[in-house]
């Protein structure tokens, strides 16, 4: 996608080969900076720190956190212990893990290689994914999309191209309704405590699409007075049942959403998908720091600067992440077409992963 | 109520007797600064600018406002005017100008005495009215008290001491079941745009109440999880069928608590009761500037400091209050009692009103 009129992607192989030039999302949206991601140890950093967030693109950078890894010589075992202890929530980081395991089959010296090869494959067919999600989900605002008033979307945190490497999940149809010339709208949550509606901001603008930033409070608001016509968000992990852990406060939305008749679409492609849960409830919740809560990033006279929100001795508490129950989500948007949030809506797109897991999640 | 140790109240008349002293909130809570004002212009800015906000100590400053206009010879109608032009939703400010005319009757030379007795009494009710509904929600928290395990409420925005003159309305039960030796920890919502929830820690801070900051987004999650055993909040705007108006978010917060089997209270003195109205979707909702949004105050190096968080591109919405119906609540916690939120629960407990407005809350 476009970063100031150039088309990039939110991380790409360095042109020497050698290391990743990821986007850092923690300077944005005051300042466009490039890092240069060289080792295990910057691999883990970046995904710990968020320099790179939102559960694809923190799969993509452990993959080629293992890659980097395997060509300094690193076991691969040890790699992945390491990468796999940056995020406890997304399950998209465990599958890009697993995936990087095939390097094992390559012989010892083509090791290094391989894995980069493999990493590459893993961001473009997280690419694909992501084009398929925005054809599908085309579909769904097209559909909402009548006597040519704009279709007001809200979105929550940021499931854009930044989160993934390219198009985004939730943002993915907007963009592609946006290109086939159908007026959207979109409602930015804040998201606190990290502010990734600014980084949603911050892409729609890159893109031209119109968009209002709101305070994370004034959703239900809007949705109770008749101005959004759908919710999209993404996904960090979708259960077999379809439930959906996302970004702490999506649950908040489609309560709402559910109470004023507003359709809640979750984007979900298939590596968020964890088979081997049923029940959301069941799904570790990552309680982070509380300095996010405490501390704010902005501009002052220009320049980046960080102010003390929360006193020191006030205490404070930071979960992550949430869970919507799948009763509360309209339909899945994933690859392969949406579907109804359920192990029946799933399995009918996924009959191989079905199959594989049985009928009970367990 | 305390600060620094010593018993305040949120508005005083100042020792000269020729000005109020009020807390600014704004500067908390960071820096304890008290303001003088001593004019009509002063009070309206005051209240404009939220250097004193919450419906009830609203009202106060306005009946101040009055005061000190009166005795400057400035007439009635226009100091009614001017104020009531400052916050179009909270109906206790509309509800103390109306008090406040009284002073008509009293001979032109001591209106200005007659103002401040008025005022002062204005005040005095508003303390009363907050102790009733600390003692009858005390009775609400005891009943949550089981087992020697504190009792969780959740609460947003501020509706403690800062928000009225004294005790708070929300926060009153908090204050009383702390005092009578039952554990209550509290979950604070950050409360965006303006952060009120900081206010509410720096008041319960100074009276020793465990509590915890949280971002608007978590509430949902802790209810979800059995972390939560009542929330109680405060309220602008309460119609005759009992849909709360109030910070925006709360409808966010109601909505949790149905899902998830959570008590929800409202503490609401009776100004805040708007008999006129029946439906919650007619109350008007005051749109606050973006800056709320796009800047923050908070400390840096020490010093307070303020940083531009949304860049000044990007459009934003502010609207302040939302509506929660009727329907989400448990109960309303009035100066006389605690009711069902409905026409009937509160015309038992009001008669006089309810006979006065009718059966249709027109």
């Amino acid at each position: 996608m476009k970063v100031d009129g150039a088309w990039r992607r939110a991380i790409e192989l360095a042109p020497d080969g050698d290391a990743v030039i990821v986007l850092d999302q923690t300077a944005l949206p005051h300042r466009v900076r490039w890092l240069r991601v060289a080792d295990l140890a910057e691999a883990a950093r970046a995904i710990r720190d968020m320099v790179v967030r939102g559960a694809p693109l923190i799969g993509a950078t452990a993959a080629y956190g293992v890659a980097l890894a395997v060509r300094a010589g690193i076991a691969l075992d040890d790699a992945c212990r390491t990468l796999a202890a940056t995020r406890p929530t997304a399950v998209n980081l465990r599958w890009a893990l697993a995936a990087m395991r095939a390097v094992a089959d390559a012989p010892p010296g083509d090791r290094g290689d391989a894995a980069f090869a493999l990493a590459a494959r893993i961001c473009d067919d997280e690419v694909a994914r992501c084009e398929a999600i925005g054809r599908h989900g085309l579909d769904v605002i097209a559909q909402l999309a009548r006597g040519g008033r704009p279709v007001r979307v809200l979105t929550h945190c940021n499931a854009g191209w930044l989160a993934t490497v390219d198009w985004g999940t939730a943002l993915a149809p907007i963009y592609r309704a946006h290109e086939a010339g159908i007026a959207v709208e979109v409602w930015v949550d804040e998201t606190r405590p990290r502010n990734q509606g600014l980084l949603t901001a911050w892409e729609l603008a890159q893109h031209g699409v119109p968009h209002t930033v709101i305070a994370d409070n004034a959703g239900g608001h809007l949705m109770q007075r008749g101005q959004v016509d759908a919710c999209i968000v993404g996904t960090d992990r979708t259960t077999a049942a379809g439930d959906v852990c996302n970004k702490i406060g999506t649950y908040l939305k489609a309560l709402a959403a559910h109470d004023t008749g507003v359709p809640f679409y979750v984007a979900a492609p298939s590596p968020s998908i964890d088979w081997t849960i049923a029940r959301g409830g069941d799904i570790p919740i990552e309680e982070r720091a509380a300095a996010e809560v405490r501390r704010l990033t902005g501009l002052r006279d220009g320049a980046p600067a960080e102010i003390d929100l929360v006193p020191a001795a006030t205490p404070v508490a930071n979960p992550a992440f949430d869970v919507t129950p799948a009763r509360l989500v309209t339909g899945l948007i994933t690859e392969r077409g949406t579907c109804a949030a359920s192990r029946d809506g799933l399995a009918a797109l996924f009959p191989e992963h079905a199959a594989e897991h049985g009928g009970d999640g367990a």
